[in-house]
């Protein structure tokens, strides 16, 4: 690539950074509230407040489900973070934080429906966070959780999803795992291999990467064809420190690699069919890629800046590119997740999300893609191809309602009726609100 | 009254926890989230959403009051319960208290402009609730305390007051107070008295009665002319058992009753010229109105029954009757008050409200009707005059400004105008869901 073409394309990957940090303080905030019942005059709030909402209060106090009934609990989730790991940016704190928590609730909104708080905690200590959430639950039909650093957060979900009676999510663990495996079941089919035995490289091991890994063996990939790169190298059982810097994860690191490959990033390449990273920038080079078997895969989601460009990467020999990056074809990107995810959850008001709703939610996900036909810059949708979102919830709502934890029962069509209405209402309510409520988008952007 | 007719009235007292019972279930919640900025298509959330929204993240990091700009902080508050006192129906629980919270935001957002969370904590611990109201600092412009019991929620709101730089505000005191007394203000002059001098017997030492006791002073009515009465009878100086029942209000009781008249409820009202109740249905009886001065003032604020009801007062002579109900004139609402309060507060991002604030908002609110003519059926207005809230949020904040607790100066008549398009353009929201987006009352409603 010319570098003049090269430095276009950077200048447009800084874009919207530029744009944001216009438009942020033009709209001050992504989201506000709206009434969701009548009020005809100030008469009515005798019916929504006092003296005639003593008698839901009632009914609630003798039967604690009709909260699910009376109120917005329902379809209301708190997007929960305590800012130590705001996307690549690590611990900036909850206010710096915040403006992500926003866009999210944003897109759980116009995505999926769901109405989405953004909730900051200015807390860093994972047991009192705990217990702060726990406290969050009367008033929320589910708890995203975001951005919070490692290793601490695989303490907090597994407690929070122990602990709570709505379901718990964190979406740069399962989220992101279930779109990435999503994008590599597609690429696999592309390129005619069997997903199953496909042999993986895979750089970080933050949560992203972590958790992808448990998807991908739970999604049916041999762990022993993975070969897990850290900061250190190659992951191998012996490795003294495992252990120490899997704490919660050692069991699952130690059945990758099982012909115990020892090196660093060029040993980790050689020979392998696809690489996901969720590492940094720049880590990977054109070399790495040539050493692959042929027709490699190359799922470069480093954000904002991949592991390798998309260019070099087909320049190495990739027959498929993806990033985390909205400007280049196949972008494995949260947001294909977690709408969906959590309309089916919370349609069933579910008490959990099981693996294998996440899993029935990845499966559905690649099945949208090959149903339109997939080609190397299309082995998953885009956010555009709105129904991804009530296809994903009817399978997660199948599969809830399968395992038993769902607290209400439809069949698959009443599933995806529902959720196709509340999506379709959501988007609908952002067109309205452009037209009447919200000012344009100031020129040039 | 004839029997008919008040078997009719008490019919219609009934109607509204009807209605709320078959609405609520019916709509699933009074508020919902809404879009506060342009989504063209899915390409915007890389300005909303990674990776363009990393900009604003790193320049709250860099200065935190940036928050305030970048964010919905400045106009979203948290009404927060620990559903311990939740109306007249005491513990029953923050999963029972939600639809008063609900109730509460629904109506921050239609009459002050303000978006309110509603967030029920499942928390009794003093200690541990003022922790986790602090962590939520980072999210929110103001915190709405409500439906807390006493005496914690004395020693909750003092803490969170002087711990937390944002302005926290416990409406079952102050906006009960502000309302009462703007209330009262008015009685005074219908009746041809000096509101400073007033003879005032009041019944109910919970959180509302206190918090007027106070304000009522703060406004400049003498102490030595207030008679307190508690479940023990009249309260005076030498009481052996007030610093135990007023660990946080020892010090003002213990002015009221100059002339250290003793005895119970019949012992208080004689020769007395207004009364205020916070107590409990039917407590106060023809008699005991028939005891005071002449041509008295009835504020009979038990909620949803009061004390005594309106055509018994006025049968025994009152001249002005208040209730806390809608059905009857002279309404004395908290919704007169908390939305104009906070609009007027986060216009100006004041750090707290100051009693002179409270105080501000409580002669505006008076002035507004005094402006229309006071009748004996109208010494305060409704919630239906919505000029109320941008008048007394002019006030609040010119005050705020005057006493250097804002951290934003505008002018007499660019505050208005701030405040009058909000809560304008809030009303307008609430019409357009109406027509595009809420199922209409079902019939008979």
């Amino acid at each position: 690539m010319k570098e003049e073409e090269l430095n276009k394309l950077l200048k447009k990957a800084e874009k919207p950074q530029e744009d944001a940090l216009k438009l942020h303080p033009y709209y001050e905030g992504k989201i506000e509230t709206v009434s969701k019942v009548p009020v005809r005059d100030s008469k009515d709030f005798a019916i929504w407040y006092t003296p005639g909402v003593a008698a839901p209060c009632k009914e609630i106090q003798k039967n604690k489900d009709l909260v699910w009934e009376y109120t917005a609990k329902g379809n209301t989730i708190a997007v929960v973070s305590d800012g130590t790991r705001i996307l690549g940016l690590g611990d900036i704190g909850p206010w710096a934080g915040l403006p992500v928590m926003e866009g999210k609730a944003l897109i759980f909104k116009h995505l999926g429906g769901v109405d989405a708080v953004p909730i900051c905690l200015n807390e860093k200590d994972p047991d009192k966070f705990i217990e702060i959430v726990k406290a969050l639950e009367p008033s929320f039909g589910g708890i995203n959780l975001e951005d919070i650093a490692k290793p601490k957060c695989f303490y907090i979900l597994e407690r929070l999803r122990k602990e709570m009676d709505i379901p718990v999510w964190h979406d740069d663990q399962q989220g992101t795992a279930a779109v990435t495996v999503a994008g590599m079941i597609n690429a696999a089919k592309l390129t005619g291999r069997d997903f199953k035995k496909l042999k993986i490289v895979m750089i970080g091991t933050g949560a992203a990467g972590l958790a992808t890994l448990r998807l991908l063996v739970l999604a049916g990939v041999d762990p022993g064809n993975i070969i897990l790169v850290d900061r250190h190298g190659i992951v191998y059982k012996d490795r003294e420190d495992l252990k120490e810097k899997f704490p919660y994860n050692y069991d699952l690191v130690i059945k990758t690699n099982a012909e115990q490959r020892r090196g660093g990033i060029d040993e980790a390449f050689e020979g392998m069919e696809a690489f996901i990273g969720y590492s940094s920038a720049g880590s990977v080079s054109k070399k790495h890629i040539q050493s692959m078997a042929k027709d490699p895969i190359v799922f470069a989601c480093a954000n904002p800046v991949p592991e390798i460009w998309p260019w070099e990467a087909k320049e190495a020999g990739a027959k498929v590119v993806a990033t985390g990056r909205s400007d280049f074809p196949n972008q494995v990107n949260n947001s294909l997740g977690f709408p969906g995810i959590f309309r089916g959850t919370l349609d069933v008001r579910a008490k959990t999300i099981t693996d294998e709703m996440c899993l029935a939610a990845t499966f559905e996900l690649a099945k949208v893609a090959e149903d339109k036909g997939l080609r190397e810059d299309y082995i998953i949708p885009s956010m555009d191809e709105w129904e991804v979102y009530p296809r994903e919830a009817v399978k997660v709502a199948m599969k809830a309602i399968e395992q038993k934890v769902a607290r209400r029962i439809y069949s698959e069509d009443e599933l995806y009726k529902m959720a196709e209405e509340k999506i379709r209402r959501a988007r609908q309510m952002t067109k309205v609100h452009m037209d009447k409520f919200i000012k344009p988008m100031p020129e040039g952007i």
